[in-house]
């Protein structure tokens, strides 16, 4: 919640700073908007409330009615939310209400699609930390309105074992060993591993989750029947719209693509004044 | 300078924490490392000291090397910078310096193919405020990077009157008037026009650029001509790589791309631990 | 706005701090007052938006009625104001608020007395970046309460050569070159002149606004003719208001002035209790 | 300490923010400069450890050779300090260090003139906090360095019992006796007076500290009498350099002027490049 | 009030950061609760105010009564407070909530029991610096709720001389000399004495506070003497329940002891859910 | 690691604030110091690295030399560090840096005096949220000197549902189903159950940990048996130095006690000047 203040108050003194200079030359003080923010194609909605924020942190009297809710599926042309107050709130406020709310429906719609390519598969699509520095909590909070899961939201709430801290630690088994002993018991362990024989490390020391990184399919669907359910399998590499279908088949529990959050499209929205 | 330093004390805050557990658990005090940033495809480079700064932040006696530049034109499989230190740093450091890295390479890479698809004409590429909210210093450089040119950093440091102001300040005339006596005399006066009357309307009234918005290419044309240089103009709406080459050839002076910082491919760079 | 909020926020961080020990022993909670702002001498007004911010900031729940506004010629003696809230609240916000105010009217005043040296002229008189640190908003929208012009804000909003610039890139022609293809688009070009063979080197380079920088008042007239109307001319050094008829008259049609917000004294203005 | 941190940075943050554009692009990187604090009139300095701190903190590895200390009386000519790095951090830093310096060697200035009026009686001079919000700090340092003396500096450290408070407390007596049990025993009484019969009751009662408030010459005579060494006595009101000899003769222990902080005219100083 | 609304901030910030992972997943939005904190154990009651800013921080409409008031002495099984709101709010800010107001309660319920055992003498208990880093405003406003008077805040807002500055200033009377021109009149001057001798020189030298510093009861009578009532005398050092009486009855004013706030049990409350 | 800074620095910022008027006053600028912190009593040590930062944050050149480590058991009399630097410095960081020693190492201790009790049984000593507001980084680790284990850090890194969870989610099962599918993969599941039946319908649910609250022992002993490994258990409520013994016999896996963190005695520590 703060957070969210912090990050919608950073963007406003961004944009706006020392004065919204072309604002206060011609729009005299006391004059009245409507504006309405259509979509400008079809897109999963994701960011209805940043944008809401963003216009009352600007002035807490300003109405704003949203038409539709976060994760609906919306058409091109058709019309968001309502927005009426001061003029000058109105053009300060619209940039930077359109950057958040077209970046988060960018990622929404991105991950419906990887969403609908896994379905009727037991596998959830799930993000990553490749987000953008600062906008966490936006970036995964649009994933899951496309229908994704979140990973660890960062270094704190999830133990992630990669190679080099296995390397470090002295093998897979001794990296496991102290880190059942170090962290909260509240956190499941997760281990990075490349081949079956990792895999089958992993398990012995008792991991709480697989990652499979960059396995071919085959490796994959072997890797499956090694951890026979007993911990959660997660598909990491590679993963792009065209391969994700092939993996989710394998039986994995989760398949985490970076792409959902570090190279999206905007979706087009526009706010137009009445 | 500060900005920066907020930026990325944000992203390491976010990424951090209450603490990395899967470092402070796995990676003995002490433990030493040595790892290369590596392009995993071609790209522009930017944000190598951003990249820098990172880990720098995180530990002053870390050492950074950087092997190119920014606004170096980069292969796949070449090695950007070494990085000595903590291994425990190193680690902590990796994912916030890589989306910064990846995010402005991808900038500076897109912009460059917009630069290149407008050679041989006089148009310059500049970006706009559809830039990531709280990331705008970082965004903007990257355009430069690709060889862009910066449009306005924010609503402080020039003059856009847009269609609501025309309308609130009572027309075109009216509009540029009243910035003329308002604004610090430091600011030129850009109007956003929709047709060749407008345009006729705004070099009457004695804007300094005149922006195109959305016209065709004949009109633009046209538009060009009526202008005859004594303001500057500006080709926006609907540019993509296939449209620009043309609306270059119109002869406008400059061509605005949201695109260039709303809808990036991060670029594929690794951290390697030797 | 939200630099408002930080400047009065800081303001009585700074006089409250751990608390206000004298009110906390001698008001009983639940007393409540009413006082009025009061000119003690003729003034123009400005700073009366801050005044209210600043006790509002202490409890939203005060009531605070203008009775003046910000640009209007005070008469000693007059009300310009009525506050009512608990009379600890008002104890508590007095002295910063008269603090705002009373800087803001001299500033203000002394403004004022600039234009009405120069009326039937077509100068203007403009600030410049001698504020008091970090005050730099206020300073510069009191100087527009007494009818002057804001110079750029700051080193962002507008570009300015200098000696030591012309220096450094070599030349005249050679720093406005560099800055043309440097800079935002929509920011103008200002640059220093000494003599009329620097200004007629930068008229030829092309720059949008000449400072003539501490000349005698046949050179500054000479120059304004070298000029001839292709570019802004601004007067600057040596501005005081016995000079500054004169200066104007020399047909410039901008002259900036150091005093306005660096050597200002006070409107005596009080809070009386009733 | 973190004050005086938080003072610079904000006015750095103000003035350069999003960039000096002018420099950016007129000036080389590696351009090293050398320039000089110059006196253009005679003043007592203060602030030199400002201006050093705000070129350091745009720079740590610059060099700032201070070759006079606050407090000193400088004549017109003098060279103050020696500052020699980066020419664009020379740049960046100037107006904001002059800003400071400035200010603070004005309010020395016109505090050593009170200071010297009173020379040969007893009398100090105090400040008020009637200083630029959110300087205070640097406000009442120079004060000092002018050779004045500190009155409290905020709410928070000294309790000062003025009128309203009396009125709401329910009369002299009981005002003192009531902060004497509620505040932190390291405070001593002041309380206001306007006649000697308020004199009178606030001796009885105890006051450690007794303002005479507007007081004419001969009522603060006999004030000084009735108070007879055993409180101390601090005249307020209407004091200037006319009026403050006559004030000081009377044998009261302070003089507080507002005028030292709130009308200041600025030293005259330059920054000239060799 | 800054100081407090940073503190709970600052709290809450710590407590929920990136979210509430548990109330997010179990409790449905629109869940209402109404909730009661009780008592159990008796306790003397301080912090109801800060429990009700806690979560009127999270969400502003949320309601909350409070039964009882600060300083009250509280029986096992009473009902403190009623809260009505979002059950997830209510969940949120629980926990803060009650650490704040058992830290609190616990340690006027710890003053209270050492102002019983000075009752009938004419000594008063105050606290000391050695407070909870960053919440000193919340602990001393405890000790005044449990019956308790405040020491200087912080090192700006009294004079307390110890050994140490005695050592370097030359002697007692050095220092107090020192102290005596250089401090705003309004701070008193407190200086740390071990034996009679300085007892005798700091009173010889004008210290309006003397205190006595781990004197054995004997000697401390004999200090209090010596003193006469010309200055206020502070027992330091050894204070426990045991001990605080017979230190009382010496006839020292002030009796200054840190396990006040240094060394406290927090007072049980619960919050309850109806 | 920033977290640590902010929390240093606030609780420096608080208690110099606008300055320390007595050192400033009395103690002459270069005077050298030496001093070292001593034990008073016999402690586990704890907090060695703030005390240090704090020192350095005041001036990063002094010279802190550590002679003994977190974690170690001090005896009375020992010398824990020299410090070396500016007398004044010395003296404006003493009670800061105590404050966090003594309270850091009075955590240490008390949970050392827990886990002693449980030697020879496979129990944990776990700490909880009951931390003080803004230092829970410092409390947390002070646990884990004192041979203690952290529980989760805060509301984001761990799923604990208690009763208002299970009631607003419809039931245990229900509770865990939606807690299962909300929240990201890497956490486990922790449950609060009040009896058997509970404890049955838990692990039924597939929860990953059962807190047994308030249980008597028999029924401890008993919900282990029915638990039987397949989960972790932890202890919860009225866990004292008297108890903790027989209900670490049960066979719990953890035992949290809030005490450890909200009702401790500081270390007495003291810092000699030589």
């Amino acid at each position: 919640m703060f957070e969210m203040e912090r990050i919608i108050r950073t963007a406003l003194t961004e944009d706006i700073g020392s004065g919204d200079v072309t604002t206060m030359a011609t729009i005299p003080v006391g004059t009245m908007a409507r504006a309405e923010l259509v979509a400008k194609e079809d897109f999963i909605l994701a960011g209805l409330d940043v944008a809401r924020r963003t216009f009352l942190m600007l002035d807490p009297s300003l109405s704003f009615e949203g038409l539709r809710s976060d994760g609906d599926r919306i058409k091109r042309g058709e019309v968001i939310a309502w927005i009426k107050g001061e003029a000058s709130t109105l053009l300060q406020g619209e940039r930077v209400a359109l950057n958040f709310l077209q970046r988060m429906s960018g990622i929404a719609t991105l991950t419906s699609r990887f969403v609908a390519a896994v379905s009727g598969t037991q596998a959830m699509i799930v993000d990553t930390r490749k987000t953008i520095p600062g906008l966490r909590l936006l970036d995964k909070y649009s994933v899951r309105m496309g229908g994704g899961s979140n990973h660890r939201h960062s270094l704190y709430d999830g133990v992630l074992i990669k190679e080099n801290h296995v390397a470090a630690a002295g093998g897979i088994s001794a990296a496991i060993q102290r880190a059942r002993t170090q962290i909260p018991h509240t956190l499941k362990i997760e281990i990075e591993t490349r081949n079956l024989d990792e895999v089958r490390e992993a398990m012995a020391a008792g991991a709480d989750i697989i990652m499979l990184d960059n396995m071919d399919l085959e490796t994959m669907c072997r890797a499956v029947e090694v951890v026979a359910g007993k911990a959660l399998t997660e598909a990491s590499g590679g993963v792009n719209l065209e391969t994700v279908t092939a993996i989710a088949e394998t039986g994995v529990n989760l398949i985490s693509i970076g792409a959902l959050t570090h190279s999206v499209k905007a979706a087009d929205i526009s706010m137009l004044f009445q």
